[in-house]
C-alpha cells in the first residue's frame, strides 16, 4: 500500500513514521510512505502557500494553486484509489472504515493547516473527508499519523501472530477485557484466580463476560 | 501546564512535540512536555518491560513494576491533577473534555503498547482513561500527541489573534463553514459572490447558514 502525504510541515511527520509497526511495515516492503513538502509548490519565491480568508475573519487558508499543482503531478504518475482530506468536519474514523481503507492500493492524504484548504480543492480533488475525532487539532498531520498507523497494522504480514489484531477492541464490537501479567501478586493485589487456572474454556468465558460488562458500563452505544 | 509522558518508544514522540503550535507553546514557557523512557525502569538488565498475558493468548502486557516505580518517583516530586491512560476503551476525547483538561496544571500521560498495561496499574494509579477514537492504534503514543496538541492550543497566549480557536469546528456545536481565499477565480471556479461583497453582516449570516447546513448533512448528532 502506498501513501502520498502532502503537508506544509513534513518534519513533524518524521518520527511517527520511522518507529514501531509503521517502520516495520515499510522495512518489509508492505507499505510505502512518501511525505511531500507543500512548500515545494509555493506560488512565489517567498514560499507563499496561504492567504487571508475571503469575507474577513481570523485565520489563514491554504491556496488552491500549490495543492492543485502537486495533485496534478501525482495523478499523472499513477491512479489513486482515494484522495483523503483530514478535517474535523469529515466522516469520523472508526475501525470498519480503517478495515476498508486497508484494502486500497494508492492513497493520497492531504493535511490542512491554519483554517484549512480552499473549498475548491475539496470540491475538485478530494474523494474522502475523514476526521479522527471530535476535537480541533493544529493541522491534519497528526490525523494522518493516526490513519496510517491504524490502516498499516491491518495489512497482511505486518503484525506477527503474537500481535494478532483480531482480539483488539472494536474488531468484534466489544471493548477488550482486562489483561494481567506476572507477577501474580503485587503489593497485595492479586490477579483474578481464574486466569491462573489453566482452564482455557473457563478463561475464555470469563474474558467474554468481562468484555461485555466493560462495554455495557463504558460504551453501551457499541452493543447491537 | 506540565505534561509527563511515559512511553517505551520515546523517539516516536520527538518530531510532533518539536514543531508547530506545541513547539511555540514550549518556547513561550506556557507548556512543558517531559517524555520519559519506560526502559529506564526495566525489571532487569535485559531491559524487560513486558510479559505474557495471564490465561494465555496472543500479545504482551506491560508489567506493573516499571510503571509503578516511575509513578511513585514522579508523584513524590509534585502533585498531579490527572493520571491519564490512553486506551481504546477509555472515555472518548471530544472538545469539551479538551477544554476541561486545559485547566489542569500537572498531568501524566501513560502510553500503553502491545496489549496494554497490567490492569492493576489502571486500578491503582490511573485517574482518567481516554480514547482518541474508535480505532486500534499500535500504542498510546499517537493518542498522547493528539491530546497534547488539542489541549495546548487552548492555553491562554498560545494562539495569536489570527488563529483564535473560537471559530473552529466543535466549539459551538457546529462544523465550520467552507473557507475560500485568493484567487477569486481558479480554472473557472469562482468563490461565492457574497464573500466578496464586503457586507459583513450578510457574510456572517451566510457562514452561519453554511455551518448549519453542513452540520445537518454530515453530523446531525451534534445539533441540540
Amino acid at each position: 500500500m502506498r501513501f502520498d502525504i502532502l503537508t506544509c510541515l513534513p518534519a513533524l511527520l518524521e518520527s511517527p513514521f520511522s518507529h514501531s509497526i509503521v517502520k516495520r511495515a515499510q522495512d518489509k516492503g508492505l507499505a510505502e510512505i512518501h511525505v511531500h513538502d507543500l512548500r515545494d509548490y509555493a506560488i512565489n519565491k517567498h514560499g507563499q502557500l496561504d492567504d487571508y480568508v475571503f469575507g474577513g475573519g481570523a485565520g489563514m487558508v491554504l491556496r488552491v494553486e500549490p495543492i492543485a499543482a502537486w495533485m496534478d503531478e501525482l495523478q499523472a504518475q499513477r491512479p489513486y484509489d482515494a484522495i483523503i482530506y483530514l478535517t474535523p468536519d469529515g466522516e469520523t474514523l472508526r475501525q470498519p472504515l480503517c478495515n476498508r481503507l486497508s484494502l486500497l492500493r494508492n492513497v493520497i492524504l492531504l493535511c490542512g493547516h491554519y483554517k484549512g484548504v480552499d473549498q475548491r480543492i475539496r470540491d475538485h480533488y478530494v474523494t474522502h473527508e475523514i476526521s479522527v475525532g471530535d476535537y480541533v487539532l493544529s493541522g491534519g498531520e497528526l490525523g494522518a499519523t493516526i490513519l496510517v498507523d491504524t490502516v498499516v497494522r491491518l495489512l497482511p504480514g505486518v503484525l506477527g501472530n503474537e500481535e494478532s489484531a483480531l482480539s483488539d477492541s472494536f474488531q468484534d464490537d466489544l471493548l477488550a477485557p482486562p489483561v494481567y501479567t506476572r507477577p501474580a501478586e503485587w503489593r497485595g493485589r492479586e490477579v483474578p484466580e481464574i486466569l491462573l487456572s489453566g482452564n482455557t474454556p473457563k478463561i475464555e468465558e470469563w474474558r467474554h463476560e468481562q468484555a461485555l460488562a466493560r462495554t455495557q458500563a463504558r460504551r453501551p452505544d457499541l452493543l447491537p
